[in-house]
């Protein structure tokens, strides 16, 4: 397979989407990514893995990375791409190709923009975090991640969403004695224990703070639940497993502390965890930028890889077509209106239409 | 594998608990069984998938059903077996193969009993109803369980447990709306719906009628509960299993009306039901067996086999060896002096030591 760097950004998803790249299966992207990439006499190409990284190298006083996943969520039902109406629908089209298609063109037409770039397309953003490409690259290769600002083209609806929340999983669990269901006054049921973790979570009550003018929204929720042994016997366990999602003002000891007491009396196991990112705005290469691309700036209330750049020191926003709210779902589509104004935008701000 | 039907009772309940046989691995222990039986010239024996049936035809004027169940409840790092102090350890030493080893004993030691004999060792009592080898023998054989009284070995303290209570399961399903979990308040969390169900499951208080001058005492608790679509998902469905245990003066019926008007609120599914069977103390073979045996009658809490012997209108009661309290549990166990004096109360009664 192979891409047309020459077509259009909204032609150019098309192709993307139809190149099936559900995580672990990024090869064949991955391939003709860098095979377009590579034709570009201004940019010097490096890949690890499937993921690429496109720079130009041109001494220029700022450098900014702008990134994007090349994998998607698993299929349902949503491919080949279908415009219809202004509206391209297919597996990958919000989340995130028309990003990528974007960020491919202006790779493609910016010989010369007026900050140094720094293009990165990586693998496995989907799955756990072990496998990210972002992740994977910020640890054989933090050089290539430097920048004075980054933007990453997770679908924010062509606006600049800030900053990101922090995502930690815990086990709550519970404990009992296993009897025979026929004589249970033997024995101690770990599940009717539990009544009292989902009480607290069904009355829990969201804080939202406001930070750099964005008001955040943290959740909690049982994300699964198990217990059980067999039909006739009282179970001697129960297991809650919470998704705690906590804003930029928290750093991940925090958000724990916040659980421990949340959950007290019941024994609490950290599994997952992600810190936040803070929104950053007040730095004088975001204030710049969204300065640049005007319009309201949101909070991000879903992890994002934004958080790795804040990590390393780089001020980092989202910033890119498609709905948020769509991503993962079977229907998820883009607006081609959203893919021409992010390319312009970004176009515009790196002094492409001077 | 292979049987010694000439050691003692104790010695082949070793030999049974060391063949594991959890519910739907019986093969092993069944093929053991049929081929020590069929070794036995005064018997005549019938499999039908992994229950054997062995039957004396004197032509005496009453017949006597003994039964016992050969499956175990799952593995709990209690195998294999352990003797010390009198004390047989290990799965389903109580629950119920030491039953199994005094009816083997028996049946290859009474050529010629003053009652003529049907033995019954049956696969998978201890998983859904579907797969009762008892139940399947009701369906296909009826006349080899046809009888004027039967004997179920299930531990009984080595005395007669009569009657039994019934047992019903049910599905409590609660629904919700998926959404992603970093933005939560668009969607509704099955799970947290569930604390309501838990509660009143924890609030439970039992009834305890008494029936015959024996007092019976219900249960109610949650056997399973699952839910969940992913970590990052609201999950739309949450299922609580409850295992209901119903006393002798409730059908089937009335029972399924307390669970519908306990759980208003939630959709509830009945998935298993077993009637209660009523002590019926009064009927005359059984009368005459707690009097042959003597000491204490008491009430049957869990659900047995009896009710199926009930249903055929055929009388019968538990009586075998074990503390029915450790049926189940990790560290079951049986007494060797309960074992000793099953076998020699049954021997006695039918007219083994004249």
């Amino acid at each position: 397979m192979t891409l047309d760097l020459t077509a259009d950004a909204v032609t150019l998803t098309r192709q993307l989407v139809d190149i099936e790249s559900v995580s672990r299966n990024e090869q064949a992207i991955a391939d003709a990514i860098e095979q377009a990439l590579r034709g570009l006499p201004h940019l010097t190409v490096t890949r690890r893995g499937h993921t690429i990284v496109a720079r130009t190298d041109l001494g220029r006083a700022e450098r900014v990375v702008i990134a994007g996943h090349i994998d998607t969520v698993p299929l349902n039902d949503n491919l080949p791409s279908r415009l219809e109406d202004g509206i391209l629908h297919g597996l990958g089209s919000c989340d995130m190709k028309s990003g990528d298609a974007v960020l491919l063109r202006l790779a493609a037409t910016l010989p010369e923009p007026n900050r140094d770039l720094t293009f990165i397309l990586y693998e496995a953003e989907e799955i756990e975090d072990e496998f990210n490409g972002l992740r994977l690259l910020s640890e054989s290769d933090p050089d290539l991640m430097a920048a004075d600002f980054a933007i990453l083209m997770e679908p924010s609806g062509a606006a600049v969403e800030a900053g990101c929340q922090g995502t930690m999983r815990v086990d709550v669990r519970t404990t009992g004695e296993r009897a025979h269901a026929a004589r249970s006054w033997n024995g101690v049921n770990a599940i009717h224990g539990a009544h009292e973790v989902l009480a607290r979570l069904n009355a829990f009550e969201p804080r939202k703070p406001v930070i750099d003018g964005l008001e955040y929204r943290e959740g909690l929720n049982a994300v699964f639940i198990h217990g059980g042994v067999a039909g006739n016997v009282l179970p001697d366990e129960c297991v809650v497993v919470v998704n705690h999602r906590f804003a930029p003002d928290r750093s991940e000891a925090a958000a724990e502390q916040f659980l421990r007491d949340f959950f007290e009396g019941f024994e609490v196991t950290v599994t997952d965890s992600a810190p936040a990112a803070l929104p950053g705005l007040g730095l004088p290469a975001a204030k710049e930028f969204v300065d640049a691309v005007g319009g309201p700036v949101k909070p991000k209330f879903g992890w994002t890889d934004v958080a790795r750049f804040s990590a390393l020191g780089v001020p980092a926003v989202n910033f890119g077509p498609g709905d948020p709210m769509l991503a993962h779902k079977q229907e998820e589509h883009v607006p081609v209106e959203h893919i021409e104004r992010c390319e312009r935008q970004l176009r515009d701000w790196l002094g492409g239409s001077a």
